[in-house]
């Protein structure tokens, strides 16, 4: 791969390619005996070891070797996290198969267009999954074995599914003896398609060298600061970009893993926090604050708990304070893309932020973050010049390094790097010691009069108010403005608010030409599959709305 | 240099080589403004930020293009730890050319001999060496430019070498516009000789995967744990295995540098300590003692510093409880060589030992420690057989990592690795958990009638009386055993001990038929450059020696 000149000296060092198997080989011969725990679908807990993984995802390479499974074969999981999905990620990315985890969450029809564009030849799947593979098998001709994760006495008595094969079973009639084979780190590992808000879903073809180098860089103390002293748990889905690499980077650090399962109200989650000692977790806002809703209510504390990263979308300024000021957990806001694998920034205090006031912390630790090793951005205004790093300039934020992206999956959406950077259609600031704040999505951000108006900034100010339950800006076309914002809003149950009262709410808080030339109370906002708000359905639905200040 | 085959499926991410330059670029734009702080050989405080020192690092570049320097050519250095000297590391190595660190403390004639053998075309050295470079600089006919690391008010008035540059001049007069080259990421970056007890010094040479690989890798929580939030302090010279990697992983983590310069006197340091907030410091176990000592004869505390990591040789338990409890610092122990880049483990607590009594956490600490993240290591006996993780089965310690050598640089002692894996030449223990104790130096270690007794041991019995100084254990030849151990004594001034008494204090602490044959007491102990005990010497010097059990 590599087509950069060679020094007329080279230097003498061991040659290893950076593959991840040898991950999951350092776990078990180093931390062979730290823990991986697991609420598993069947209900119960199940624990083992990292030689016990690594064991299985021997036998499972043969397995997969003995199905007619080759080098760079698709082989697809839809899974919950847990420990046969673990064994998975190991065992065919190890064997030199590619890991095609697919977000179950999507429609059908969209599960059935990226088994048939990944052409995956086998799909290990959750006995959750059983329906819905069930009513799409027949749509994805590719795969030629169907595997339901579960032992002998959890298959059901028929299936429609001809063949359907037992996972205990198939990996029960394999060796444990296999050598990981060796080869070009630079090699596919595995495939993860972006939910895809328009258009098919396009995918992310991360390889071994991009998947271990993220690894070691998301582990680091200014990143996630995973160690063999911590019990993580990865909220944050298996199938969802990886859990953010955490099931790499919690073996290469021996940290003991815990594994929710499918179990992710807050009553299920505390339980485990607790009898698993979880020190460190990863998730969306919205699981937070289904755990603190369920602590709050019955009076209840962490024992372990000491640190979270927060990703997806941004903390709510009140449920960070609410870890950390009520439950004592330090949260971490991080950054990233699926195209990114996905881990870009981290956001944690610096030397010279240690002596701020809290408030001035605060402040910081709200933003998206720094830079984690490794990682280059810049932003840039339309015409693609870069902006000044003075935390109020805002640009489209453009990113590098060697776990990002190149292209998609087959070329779909041909060239999308811009001279060499990968551009994230975020819009942010960064200010002068390096920390990002996104803004807006660079196809949301409203264009009044030549000047941009973040869709965010207005949203965080309305859902401030204790009336709102939800809110959503976009832009409205304007004939001497070019757009104007429109304010959609969910209000709480039994909550009243009228577009006087929301929009005086703003004075004060925002620019006055910011203010939001109307605003509609409407049930419900419309959600993609990964809970993000579709801006361009509504986009859609109001383009022909005519706002009071024409 | 992969010969490794590719997968049908290659991964699709950017392709970006690993060079050292990317770590002064990152830090330069992401945490432009975080100081680097360095006591100058001229005396005073000198103080930049990475902005600085990547400008600088640019002009430096240019400036070796326009003396000729081409990429694999060396550029030596004979220099303390400062912020021209970390100007050199990148530029040097940065533009393609291969950074030569030299020990100063080693003799004349073996500077001579590496420069002859790197064959380097520049050397940049610190004013303290300036008489020893005059002696010698006849003797290296390939340097073809002598620079002097200081600004033209402290340059000689004249000078035995002729055309002798300034390296303010020097870079004073060119551009800081300069664009890192791209190349082969296993392309040599820098050269390291090792000390070489016996024959002559030989060359490690780091390419600038290794370099950068062994910097995350050794920055990880489990490992040296540098963050941003660090002020940083290598103690352990620049000249010595690069500072174990520190002028690459604190700017890749953003901390901040201090650098001492040539005053590692306990008063200086702790001046410096205290002035710059220093929170991690990393050195030799004779640097704390001085420290320690200046610290508790003026009744100081350190307001800032937290954390150490000690290497080099094995900390002295009871130096490791004073800097603990009485000082509040913890210590890491860590172990590598020349030849590891140097890092190979590191001793940190994992999360089942953290409910340990502190005499248990203590025993662990007191061990080399574990491997670090990407590390392979094993034990085997003389025929190569592997040996038990138990704590106490013993045999030769082999290691394996993207950041070991292959070879020496120019093949000296041929053929290095066996099976792959390196030879350290030590003899060590493994535990179940993965931690690693040196019991010794193969070559050093006494094979007493076909079982093997570690001196490490009995020094440290020996050392633990109150009346000793140093001790140090040879095997001496015996008819019957064919060896037995002789431990030579170096008592504390003023103090009396007897061969009966000393004997007598290993009662009870060792396996009865380790007790040491005879004991000699003697004035000093033969020093090698970098401060080790020379028992080669020791064992020619009384290898004559009549054991009084024959």
């Amino acid at each position: 791969m590599s087509s950069y000149p060679m020094s007329p000296l080279m230097g003498q060092m061991m040659n290893q390619p950076l593959l991840i198997s040898g991950i999951l080989a350092f776990a078990a011969r180093h931390y062979g005996g730290n823990e991986i725990v697991s609420r598993r679908v069947e209900g119960d807990i199940h624990r083992y070891t990292y030689r016990d993984c690594h064991q299985r995802a021997c036998r499972l390479a043969n397995a997969l070797h003995g199905l007619g499974v080759k080098m760079g074969d698709r082989v697809a999981t839809l899974a919950w996290n847990g420990y046969r999905h673990l064994e998975a990620y190991y065992a065919v990315s190890g064997s030199g198969a590619v890991l095609h985890t697919i977000n179950p969450r999507l429609f059908a029809e969209q599960i059935a267009y990226i088994c048939g564009h990944a052409e995956d030849q086998v799909l290990l799947f959750d006995s959750t999954f059983l329906p819905m593979v069930e009513a799409i098998a027949a749509q994805c001709p590719t795969i030629r074995h169907f595997v339901l994760l579960c032992g002998r006495e959890h298959m059901p008595a028929d299936s429609k599914i001809a063949g359907l094969l037992c996972y205990e079973d198939l990996i029960d009639s394999h060796s444990d003896e296999y050598e990981w084979p060796l080869f070009d780190e630079n090699s596919a590992a595995s495939l993860c398609y972006t939910s895809g808000t328009t258009g098919n879903p396009k995918g992310a073809l991360y390889s071994h060298r991009s998947t271990v180098l993220h690894a070691y860089a998301s582990s680091m103390p200014n990143a996630l600061n995973v160690s063999a002293a911590d019990s993580v748990m990865p909220v944050v889905p298996m199938f969802h970009v990886n859990a953010w690499g955490l099931p790499y980077s919690a073996p290469l650090s021996g940290a003991k893993l815990v594994f929710p399962g499918a179990a992710l109200d807050g009553k299920s989650l505390y339980e485990l926090f607790e009898s698993e000692q979880v020190t460190f977790s990863a998730g969306v806002p919205t699981v937070w604050l289904g755990l603190i809703n369920h602590a709050l209510q019955n009076k209840l504390r962490f024992s372990s708990f000491r640190r979270t990263v927060i990703g997806g979308a941004a903390c709510p300024p009140a449920l960070m304070d609410t870890l950390t000021e009520q439950f004592g957990v330090q949260v971490m806001h991080a950054w990233g893309m699926t195209e990114m694998s996905p881990l870009g920034t981290a956001c944690a205090l610096q030397l010279r932020h240690l002596a701020l006031p809290k408030d001035e912390q605060r402040k910081i630790l709200q933003k998206q973050g720094h830079a984690i090793c490794g990682i280059d951005m810049k932003i840039v205004d339309d015409e693609g010049k870069q902006l000044p790093w003075d935390g109020s300039s805002y640009g489209h934020l453009l990113v590098k390094a060697p776990w990002v992206i190149e292209r998609y999956f087959r070329d779909e959406g041909g060239d999308v790097l811009q001279d060499g950077w990968f551009p994230t259609g975020d819009v942010a600031t960064i200010d002068a010691d390096g920390y990002m704040q996104i803004t807006d999505r660079s196809k949301d951000v409203i264009k009044s009069g030549g000047e941009w108006i973040g869709t965010i900034d207005l949203e965080n100010v309305a859902m401030a108010h204790p009336a709102v339950l939800q809110a959503a800006c976009i832009g409205v076309a304007h004939p001497k403005w070019d757009e104007r914002p429109l304010l959609l809003v969910v209000l709480r149950e039994g909550q009243k608010l009228d577009r006087a009262q929301m929009l005086a709410f703003f004075e004060g808080k925002i620019a006055k030409w910011w203010t939001p030339d109307d605003v509609l109370f409407i049930d419900a906002l419309p959600l993609g599959a990964t809970g993000k708000v579709q801006k361009n359905v509504l986009r859609e639905q109001f383009k022909a709305h005519r706002l009071p200040t024409l």
